[in-house]
């Protein structure tokens, strides 16, 4: 192994630190950090991811409320709670876990969910911010992979960027966060031919595909910086595994990312400071 | 000259003639499309710019009214009429001309324009609804590039595709249709290394650079096919000028669009033809 850690987990303990003291300041002058949560009561793993960030909001101060999306919540009430959520005062960041139920058009609650309290970064306005980098709050996964490129003065300006992948919630406005950094971005997907001799191309690599090391060590440029944000379940292996095959990568790569101890804890990292961020604006638009 | 010729002008008419049809049926049911219009009276580009597309406006049936923003205007009147918009039934379409003058604040002018009537795509909100691939009004410019490409029966499954430039309203937008096309998509623009390489690794290249013919003929793959959405002026030179240098190009390339005759008049009729269905959409939804 030649490749440097890009570790997430320590820096969003970091993160997470900062974070509480903010919160306290914010409690010290009568606000609250609060994220409200709307989820699948039926989904087994929205159900524990939600507890999951309810744990890690609870360690920086923040509080909220859940609510559970059932069969026989109409889009009118999941619009409705939508609606009063955006109008309470005392809410400052609104998460929409996906999926929803069938029978409830995710979308258009999306749509409905205020810019300002879209913690998340995943409603069309939201997304068209970043597109015309305009302030707004930008989607948890890639803000956090951003910030571990940052931490760790990883260069993008004028270097090749590979996403493999082309989610609403990754692959996308991670491409378009590295061309915000000045990076050459490429985005493969599914229907890209020869995607090993354009990751090869690379000098940052970033997988967010969802199959399990997919992305093997010779694919990688050497000393290129490989971005890991998979998290795959694989039957008789344990804990989550990557969508690149770390043991031969991390052969080659400059900079790599664990997992698990990379994206993930990133992710949840931004999300808070998200909520933070939303709350502190409250302040200072009074 | 071994290039095929990407003819926008004539698929332009072709398109106007079908939106006029569609307009003849709008009027038949009591609809006429209406685009009105916002537009710094003192910039004489913006006026003349308006001018031409109240012509093809008026060639295919769709009326309108114009509204001078001055040096006087407040951020107050500009939202105010926006919104004013907005609410009028009998407005289809809003286009807010760039530039404004620079007292106003043009993002924020653009985050009150309805999404239903943001012909010219380039709100966050439709912004963020072509990332999301959610149903709103696409670009311009890089709609008409689309609509040519397709005509013609350019592949762009798993083809490897270069954007150079990355506006809002252009480079961006570009790339990201071209995604949703299932093409391989790079991202590239004036911090990029080794433009001409990766130039050269392009199947289909979309030049939105605004530099007179910079992209060189020996920039292109041979049979390659390159869309040219520059038009810049240069002293000495009568009309508008590329960003591609189409004589060396147009030797190499598969497929090539002319300046003028190529992009422009599908930015025309790509607007005209969203007019058109936020008319349509209406009557859908009455």
């Amino acid at each position: 192994m030649s490749a440097q850690i890009l570790d997430g987990l320590a820096l969003s303990k970091e993160t997470r630190a900062r974070l509480k003291e903010r919160v306290d300041a914010l409690v010290a002058r009568g606000v609250t950090p609060r994220l409200d949560v709307l989820v699948a009561a039926q989904d087994p793993a929205s159900v524990k991811y939600v507890q999951m960030k309810r744990k890690w909001c609870a360690q920086v101060g923040i509080v909220g409320e859940s609510y559970e999306i059932t069969e026989t919540t109409s889009q009118a009430d999941l619009i409705g709670k939508i609606r009063e959520l955006n109008a309470d005062p005392h809410v400052h960041g609104i998460l929409l876990q996906h999926p929803l139920p069938g029978h409830l058009d995710e979308n258009m609650a999306l749509m409905e969910l205020g810019a300002e309290k879209d913690v998340d970064g995943i409603t069309p306005q939201s997304l068209g911010r970043l597109v015309a980098d305009l302030p707004g709050f930008r989607c948890a996964t890639p803000l956090g992979i951003i910030r571990l490129l940052e931490h760790y003065g990883i260069e993008t300006v004028g270097k090749r960027a590979v996403v493999i992948g082309r989610s609403i919630i990754l692959g996308k406005p991670a491409a378009l966060m590295l061309l915000q950094k000045n990076a050459t971005v490429t985005i493969a997907h599914s229907r890209t031919q020869n995607l090993a001799d354009i990751c090869r191309e690379a000098d940052i690599v970033v997988a967010a595909v969802g199959r399990p090391e997919m992305v093997a060590g010779d694919w990688i440029k050497p000393g290129a910086v490989v971005v890991d944000a998979g998290y795959n379940r694989v039957e008789g292996r344990k804990g989550d595994v990557g969508d690149v095959a770390f043991e031969s990568a991390s052969q080659v790569a400059g900079w790599i990312t664990p997992v698990p101890g990379g994206v993930g804890p990133m992710t949840v990292a931004s999300l808070l400071s998200n909520c933070v961020e939303a709350a502190e604006a409250t302040i200072t638009n009074r």
